[in-house]
């Protein structure tokens, strides 16, 4: 027999998990799990929710199980939009465990914060792979949070980019999202404005990173063979795109369990401005080959991307191999027997 | 502003997690959970079940947050029955994330299996104390396996035991089990048998806490004024008792939106033996004083219990607090920023 009993588990901080993975492999493991989940191959309820009235923001619940590479995980979610001004913590941070499928057995326990901006990133990055025009050159990013850091680095890897461009509300979270992000990329200056509009306006492919509660890009900024990523809404209210975009475009969703009720569809859905009818598929579908992408050059294609839970299980087994191989983190027996 | 950038998160073992409480500690902590879950005053979805085929067992996922004092957490269970045989490792084990409410941080990582087999433990002696008949001094404890030291430990806080008495179908099993917990208590001697029946006749007490699939108590052995505490029985087809002692007893549940589908009730409801009708309530409503418990001293009392989230939510901010003061544990800052 084949003694589990001292082994250990190993524990990983943000520090840790950072540079494990390039991009290109976070887009490789996305695509990956979009397959698996296109092949039914995995096991995964939709996201749960605990929503507070008191705190702004709700913690989610996100458990999944993958076929190949076989793998298990969990991860608990925060998000607090008061912790930045509160308590000079971010707003979004969360813990993922990586469990052994036949055993149960933790092999590591992550600050999943890193992870899940590229990650999340990598949803764009993939839909834009298999949904955008062959030629896109000009990226706009809607929203320079968080999450905007892992929206470039991926996205960099499925096109040659010409023209980047950012968009914030606050010129102070422009200028920090240049300054930080620029010296990583030499074959673009990244253009930081303001003014939406000029942002969007003739982009090949839109990425949106926000927390709005109402449209923000408007109908008549898209022009025809856009390609739409909306990652930012992911629970009931949320929406970022003038629901007029979703009437012209081709729809494509990530799990339509999730985002029926949570994704940049539920409000229009719920206000009958479109119905399920209208929404082509889910994206694993188009990268197991069951169900074509973009019909053609002109069309507008959108991206409903709320984030699951397989898009964890499938990276971290890499991540774990790597934090083995590089030696970071600590190593604690937590099961004694 | 109070800045928690450079907080660390506690992680915590096993063996870290042993004795920071007393088993009447757990007792009371489960019963302010079973207050509160009375009470309303939390959140809590039902537990969420992953199966697979291929691995006997399961993973179970327990988010929730409960309002006083105020704590949410997350478990992550793997329960995996061949795990001794193939691996020398436990059956059951879980990581149970402790999260401050108003920032999401966490503040602790625990391995969850010690502190689960008492708060198990603890809804067996908590339904005992609120249901049981007063004069009780029979306990038989039907299953000798992990869960069986918790529910002892903390049965002996509620009742002046005159006799015990446990079962298991391995005599094995019930010599490590006498060996290793009748040093802890001088009152009783332990009775140990493979003779169920031997061992639930009688009894004023009586606690299943068996993996059975099938009934293995028979409704001929219980005689009246007995109280049950059925803990085994958490997944569907689970079933620990006669189907003719439900159709005798006043039935109580922990969570109905769990046991309906996992508990004890799970079968017979299926069947039609018995229809939810028949349960009296949730003991929650017994603890805040809305639901009559026990109404006479003949009747026969039923307590099903899946075990739910809140028991470890009301539970590990006092193992937390203790771990702190004890010293116990490693300190490692997961998020920097």
């Amino acid at each position: 027999m084949e003694s589990w009993r001292n082994r250990k588990t190993l524990i990983l901080s943000r520090t840790d998990m950072m540079g494990l993975l390039e991009p290109g492999e976070y887009n490789d493991r996305v695509e990956h799990a979009y397959r698996m989940h296109g092949e039914g191959r995995y096991y995964m309820e939709p996201k749960g929710h605990i929503v507070l009235d008191k705190y702004p923001g709700e913690w989610e619940v996100m458990p999944s199980y993958i076929e190949e590479p076989e793998a298990a995980a969990c991860k608990w979610v925060s998000i607090r939009e008061e912790n930045r001004a509160k308590f000079d913590l971010p707003t979004v941070f969360s813990i993922l465990i990586y469990t052994h499928p036949e055993t149960g057995f933790p092999l590591a326990i992550c600050d999943g914060s890193y992870h899940t901006v590229m990650r999340t990133g990598s949803a764009a990055a993939v839909s834009a792979k298999h949904l955008a025009r062959p030629d896109s050159k000009t990226l706009a990013i809607v929203g320079a949070g968080n999450m905007a850091e892992g929206v470039l680095a991926t996205c960099d890897e499925v096109f040659a980019w010409e023209d980047v461009r950012v968009w914030s509300r606050s010129q102070d979270t422009l200028n920090e999202f240049v300054a930080t992000q620029q010296p990583k990329y030499q074959r673009f200056e990244i253009r930081a404005s303001t003014n939406l509009e000029e942002v969007v306006r003739g982009a090949d492919v839109v990425v949106t990173v926000t927390p709005a509660r109402g449209p923000i890009v408007e109908s008549a900024w898209i022009s025809e063979g856009t390609h739409i990523a909306a990652v930012g809404a992911d629970k009931e209210g949320d929406q970022e795109l003038d629901p007029r975009i979703l009437t012209r475009a081709r729809i494509f969703v990530d799990d339509i369990r999730q985002c029926r009720t949570d994704g940049e569809i539920n409000v229009p859905l719920s206000e009958g401005i479109i119905s399920e009818e209208d929404v082509a598929g889910e994206i694993g579908q188009v990268v197991a080959g069951k169900l074509r992408g973009r019909t053609s050059e002109g069309e507008i294609t959108v991206f409903d991307s709320t984030g699951f839970a397989l898009q964890d299980s499938a990276t971290v087994p890499l991540e774990y191999e790597r934090a083995l191989a590089a030696g970071v983190g600590i190593e604690k027996k937590m099961i004694s027997n």
